[in-house]
């Protein structure tokens, strides 16, 4: 007997969305989302049937084909795919950070992970003398003194800045650019401290770019604490040295896509309001944070407006983009696209900083747009979004803007994000079920609301 | 070489807070907490070396001994214990509920857990005939029909209210009063869903409440799933019968106490500012989120405020109140003291609904209290607490209310808690160390604030 009335409730619900204020209809999804919802099941399939699922890898493949037949058991009006050539970088096998002459710990081997599109060290590894910084700017200062050596930059993210996004951003370029700065002053391979506030054991991949013209040297990311004890070894011993081994290969782009489902509109179906998140993952972990997450609720908020018969005048179009990671060949595929066939994109809503419990939304766009968003923060105060003021919105979804599409991110509280992102630990099992809900239901809503006003 | 710099910055705002904005001096109690906060540590040994800790165990009384050593070893101004007998319930065994004759299922042993303060069934168990209800209500409808069977009321807390703590206390009366409402209509036992708003194995106990003059009988609770299983065999099989067994005893009261440890204050030493927690907790799991995190917050919040030298103007009293579970004789007893002494507590302070990221504070009190804690809000905005608006308090400091003492209790987002509530995995392990972090830091500033202004 349970649940009998609350599910006739609903029915009557669905079937006379017409008659419903906005508020009954925005409770409709959240009470759907909470008590029926999909979201976390089809992460759970993605994250452990699939699994990581790095651009060119075959969980790649897998995951495109896995959103495809999900999007057409949903009976959305088409699903397809858009073809797009990505970079296939593999780890090749396991990466070696060793400690080889401590005089205090002896041969110690550290939490490492070679960074996503270096090049390896080859089979034979390499062994160097270590120099630490604390910044790409001193690297500069040292400069010839760098020769030969293993350069360590070790700056994390800063603790004490709340948002943490913000804190990611500032310590992200010793990630993208060190090996390169490093390299150019004769440098033979650099390690970083993971780009991380915590202080664990869990060592952090994530995207190198090797600047034009500059040496290709390997690289490395050190768990936090591996970065400390590094540290505290060289204050006392200069002539400290490392193994480094890695495998890392750029091998020749592959076929892959963007996945498309898409809801037509009665009204104004050439108004597209797009919505979705990264398919790609980095290859350790599931990728279930970054972004299974944000896909699966993009597609469950797709799921529930068409359910509850709510997605109605503009056309909802749900993308798996391919590639955020290393290349975002995805999104600007996409974006290309658009333009060529001149589509009007009127607004655009990513997923992409974790499935963790939503408090608003941060945009990009002119100052009627933002100032629409901003009027729609009162429908979601009872559900405890209260953030609608923060600039920003989505990797894959930057390409739009110059269209003039209204850019959006859902702005989940990100203070366990970093802990996860880009390692052995983004796993399905530190999604909670309610927050994952809770974020595909305000992406949901906020589809709604965009999907009966247009955008300015 | 790492955060040198950082800690001489620190250094120099420790000794100068007079020099400081109000801003300057928050930021500098977050930056503390986040970079050399001990309030992960602290409730770690609690949980890993001393565990779950209900009253009048001896885990209890280590619990005691800890906190009394811990708030010594931070040099407080005194430390001290206050006496209370409390109530010493024990579980005395395994718990069984067991479906002994269903034609689908045969023999199935549930997840289950006696209630809290609940009879034994004794060594010999007992076998009833079982009868489903959806509340308490309809346990009055059926009467005299419930005679000789056990009673299983399935209802749960409601998935689409968005504050648990709101759907918690509406669905709480079935395990406080149901088995007083079946044992008046000459029930054998009571079976209960858990009180959760999560669909898993996992069975939740938590305080029964016998009416004076009413039968008692033995109450157990089911887990989610198990609830649904039992709920689906008794569509098809009327006569469906249990096994139960149970042994809780409550044995004689036991000598405990309430912990207390004291910042005199240089101003208006008179004018006291309580914070704290419970220290016991249920007998399951470790009482990580409840309420050892709340415990271990009041303390690092003192402790901060005493290493920066914020906490001058009055006295801040941090107390672990024993037997909020199954009794609140810490709280009653605490509360009548201070009355009994004349002392004057203008507010009180506790953080009892886990360790999770903080969004606000709720309180209990005048319109110029409440309004006063308002005009906060804007020192806490940029550490993402939004939430001053809400009622409430905390159990604990409840008693204190009827003295005029402004209660506040600390507003996490607990989309989480009630996966853990009174469970096998309220430990430690569920805990985020930022967010308990941001928790006891967001005390800290409130204890500040209060301290600078006294309350109106």
């Amino acid at each position: 007997m349970r649940q009998t009335l609350f599910l006739s409730v609903l029915f009557l619900l669905t079937i006379q969305p017409s008659a419903q204020t906005r508020e009954e209809s925005i409770k409709s999804i959240y009470d759907q989302a909470l008590t029926n919802g999909e979201v976390y099941e089809n992460l759970r399939f993605l994250c452990k049937e699939i699994g990581s699922r790095l651009s060119g890898s075959p969980e790649a493949a897998a995951a495109v084909e896995y959103t495809r037949q999900l999007m057409e058991s949903y009976a959305f009006d088409s699903v397809y795919l858009q073809p797009v050539m990505v970079p296939h970088w593999i780890r090749g096998g396991k990466d070696i950070v060793r400690i080889v002459n401590s005089t205090k710990v002896g041969t110690r081997e550290l939490n490492c992970l070679a960074l996503g599109n270096a090049i390896g060290t080859g089979p034979g590894g390499l062994t160097g003398n270590v120099i630490e910084v604390a910044s790409l700017a001193e690297i500069d200062e040292i400069g010839a003194g760098l020769k030969d050596k293993i350069v360590f930059i070790n700056a994390g993210m800063d603790p004490t800045t709340i948002n943490n996004a913000s804190a990611y951003s500032s310590a992200v370029v010793v990630r993208a650019y060190g090996a390169s700065e490093a390299g150019k002053h004769g440098a033979k391979a650099v390690v970083i401290r993971s780009i991380t506030n915590r202080q664990d054991d869990i060592p952090h991949t994530g995207s190198l770019v090797y600047k034009p013209l500059m040496p290709r040297i390997p690289a490395f990311a050190l768990s936090a604490n591996d970065a400390d004890l590094l540290s505290d070894l060289l204050d006392e011993q200069t002539d400290l040295s490392l193994y480094l081994e890695s495998h890392g290969q750029q091998l020749p782009d592959v076929l892959s896509y963007n996945v498309v489902g898409e809801i037509r509109g009665t009204e104004f179906p050439d108004e597209i309001i797009v919505v979705g998140g990264h398919l790609d993952s980095w290859d350790v972990g599931e990728g279930a944070h970054d972004d299974g997450a944000g896909c699966m609720q993009a597609i469950e908020a797709a799921r529930l407006l068409n359910e509850l018969g709510l997605a109605s005048k503009r056309t909802i179009r749900v993308v798996m983009w391919m590639n955020e990671e290393n290349g975002l060949r995805g999104g600007r595929e996409y974006a290309r696209l658009a333009e060529e066939n001149n589509e009007n994109h009127i607004a655009a809503l990513e997923s992409d900083t974790g499935g963790f419990r939503p408090v608003g939304f941060k945009s990009g766009g002119t100052e009627a747009q933002q100032n629409q968003l901003l009027g729609y923060q009162e429908y979601f105060e009872p559900y405890g979004l209260w953030r609608f003021d923060e600039r920003g919105g989505g990797a894959d979804i930057g390409p739009l803007k110059s269209q003039g599409t209204f850019v959006i991110g859902l702005r989940p509280d990100s203070q366990r994000y970093w802990i996860h992102h880009h390692t052995d630990v983004d796993v399905f099992e530190y999604v909670d079920r309610r927050e994952l809900e809770l974020g595909a239901a305000s992406m949901a809503a906020l589809l709604y609301l965009l999907d009966q006003d247009g955008v300015d």
